[in-house]
């Protein structure tokens, strides 16, 4: 008599959590320091001390806990927006700026707005698990194409998995799990392809951008700008990798300026985040990050613990994705069944998460948000994984 | 293209925002002293100091910011838990305790957790004006049932209503926007009704018993108790208003332990929680209200404003339901249109909203959560009122 998917759904338990779980279990039995668990893409980075700083402050304010507008703090969606247009010469404005629990809720809340009962929505494997969870909630179905070798999107299957019902792509950079970074040539095309859908199709194909991972790159100054590449782009971002704040459930949704049809676009936002219970984020936090908008943890700990980590994996002969930006590499496993590998690698107390639920099989995903001393105290477990698969 | 309801829902602009922003503007022009707004059921109570502490002495925890588990923090739960066996003798338990952004987003996940498309929600009016939206994003379908002489759901109507498609009944105590509490005999005989439709239906009836101003009551020690009365009920809590902290957006679901399916439901209201994008509420939100279960900001400022605004009111010949708990007061208009009677309060300065948009025509809502000078400086005004409408 209850709704049978959300049955489904909180009883799930997908393979990252069972690993951590696992891992937590491994732990205590035999010391933190004899497991290496890869599993948990959760930030290791220290919270700059000017979050804590400005929250301090903060607490002065007599009005802090008092309700805000729904869209968000004024300020805050002020400041949003130019660091947006500063740093990524972006088609934002405050007005439709729409401060939100999260990346998650965002998405959530886009695809509400965007979706009719069936209409599709394409996401491009390897995606980050949950996106199939936020388009079942407002009944979107999703459609799944596949990397090419470079795993940057498979161009020709996309261009024929547009059909009259597509309502939006979902895009994803820097990718959790492969850490590749959408290119400027990905970009054009799937820019190309999608304007080129909408004028056969008669109607909006939206672009959404999740980009929780934007400030963390360690080969460039910036990610190739998803926003001014196409229209009808909305963007989603949370403050959880980049501040180091993943408890605060903070993020934002902002609409392309430039969309011919943003006011609606805008306007169905609030409209399905108030009838998903959305009343507007935490103020504190609002207060707070109006003062850290921009800034990041110290992320040079990721640049150097990729680098090491996959210099190393590489060495010892393992396939390895070069991890362009957030904190995952992705390996390829060196038999077919990923989960088998997963398992077969928990013998040298390695948790790696098999990526058959980022919708694509064989990889391995190693979220490298760990202590630097983890990577090396790893090695030699990498080094007999390795051996036992005759890599070496 | 776009989902048209919820175009609909972002573009409303709902009776009392409305006279909430003609307030704003008008206090700009004629000085804020000289406006009497009753508009906003914003906490006027100053946030108890323990509250700041509590968030202060949280601020040199290592995990402050990381990442908790979506359900919640284990010591909140359980402090929860306590207060609520304690206090009302609740059967509860931290493990059926979900801690989630706000009443709102508990109503909105409990909908879509229980609700197929189509099913019936009874409402009792008046009611809360965001209920049916919260219903709407699970296509529920509101059917509203007056109120008796009293206040009290009528009870007669309340049997005729219930049908097959009834899935759960949606209660409010103390209620905005009038004030009063459910009794016990109303209690015991909803209960008594929905037990013997449950047995007629075959299949369980829900209640979800909305509790934001639980602590706000003046004429008794607490409140009867919801879930004491039915096994099948579901409550529904927030902070905001005992703790004047409406900002944060923090607040639980409470499945009682009593219920036959509990753990079908909490799964359930998981994964709505879910797929509507909430992982969990803030933070730093649940380590500082850890330690502020159970405690409230100082309401004898609202017991004081009640009492003159009621007092004053009635003398001067208004016909008001005398307001138990909240901070709302309802006020027959002596005219039959609310709308009409609202506006021409304005002349005075007195922003009363009408209560159309709370399911019920006729009646004016006050919020005397406002300074006590307030309503002092607003007694002249009422008298003109009062004359204008021939009541004295």
């Amino acid at each position: 008599m209850l709704q049978e998917k959300f049955l489904a759904l909180g009883k799930v338990k997908n393979c990252m959590r069972e690993l951590t779980a696992y891992g937590n279990a491994r732990k205590t039995e035999i010391g933190a320091e004899n497991v290496f668990d890869f599993s948990l893409g959760s930030p290791s980075a220290p919270v700059p001390k000017v979050v804590t700083q400005a929250m301090i402050d903060s607490l002065s304010l007599d009005t802090l806990h008092d309700r805000i507008p729904e869209e968000g703090l004024p300020s805050f969606r002020q400041a949003i927006a130019e660091e947006l247009r500063c740093r990524y010469a972006m088609n934002v404005h405050a007005d439709y700026i729409y401060i939100i629990s999260g990346a998650a809720g965002g998405l959530a809340v886009c695809a509400k707005a965007l979706l009719l009962p069936g209409e599709e929505v394409i996401l491009f494997a390897p995606y980050f698990t949950e996106y199939p969870v936020f388009l079942e909630g407002a009944n979107g179905v999703p459609v799944i194409v596949g990397p090419d070798e470079d795993f940057q999107p498979d161009l020709e299957a996309f261009r024929k998995a547009i059909t009259e019902k597509t309502k939006f792509v979902l895009v994803n950079t820097p990718n959790n799990p492969s850490g590749v970074i959408l290119s400027e040539h990905s970009l054009k095309e799937i820019s190309a392809i999608l304007q080129d859908a909408q004028v056969r199709f008669g109607h909006p194909i939206y672009l959404v951008s999740d980009e929780p991972y934007r400030e963390l790159v360690y080969d460039c100054d910036r990610i190739p700008c998803v926003m001014n590449a196409y229209e009808n782009t909305i963007l989603c971002y949370s403050f959880s990798k980049s501040l180091s704040i993943p408890g605060e459930r903070i993020g934002y949704l902002a609409v392309n300026t430039a969309m011919p049809d943003r006011d609606e676009v805008f306007t169905a936002i609030k409209g399905a985040a108030l009838s998903l219970g959305y009343l507007g984020a935490p103020s504190i936090m609002q207060y707070t990050l109006t003062r850290c908008v921009g800034m990041t943890s110290d992320i040079a700990i990721y640049k150097r613990n990729r680098d090491m980590l996959y210099h190393s994996l590489t060495s010892l002969g393992f396939q390895c994705v070069k991890p362009e930006g957030a904190f995952y590499l992705f390996m390829k496993a060196p038999i077919p069944d990923a989960k088998e590998f997963s398992e077969s690698a928990k013998k040298y107390e390695l948790l790696l998460v098999p990526s058959d639920d980022f919708g694509i099989s064989g990889y391995m995903r190693l979220a490298y948000c760990v202590p630097t001393e983890t990577i090396e105290r790893a090695l030699p477990a990498f080094e007999k994984l390795a051996e036992e698969y005759g890599l070496r």
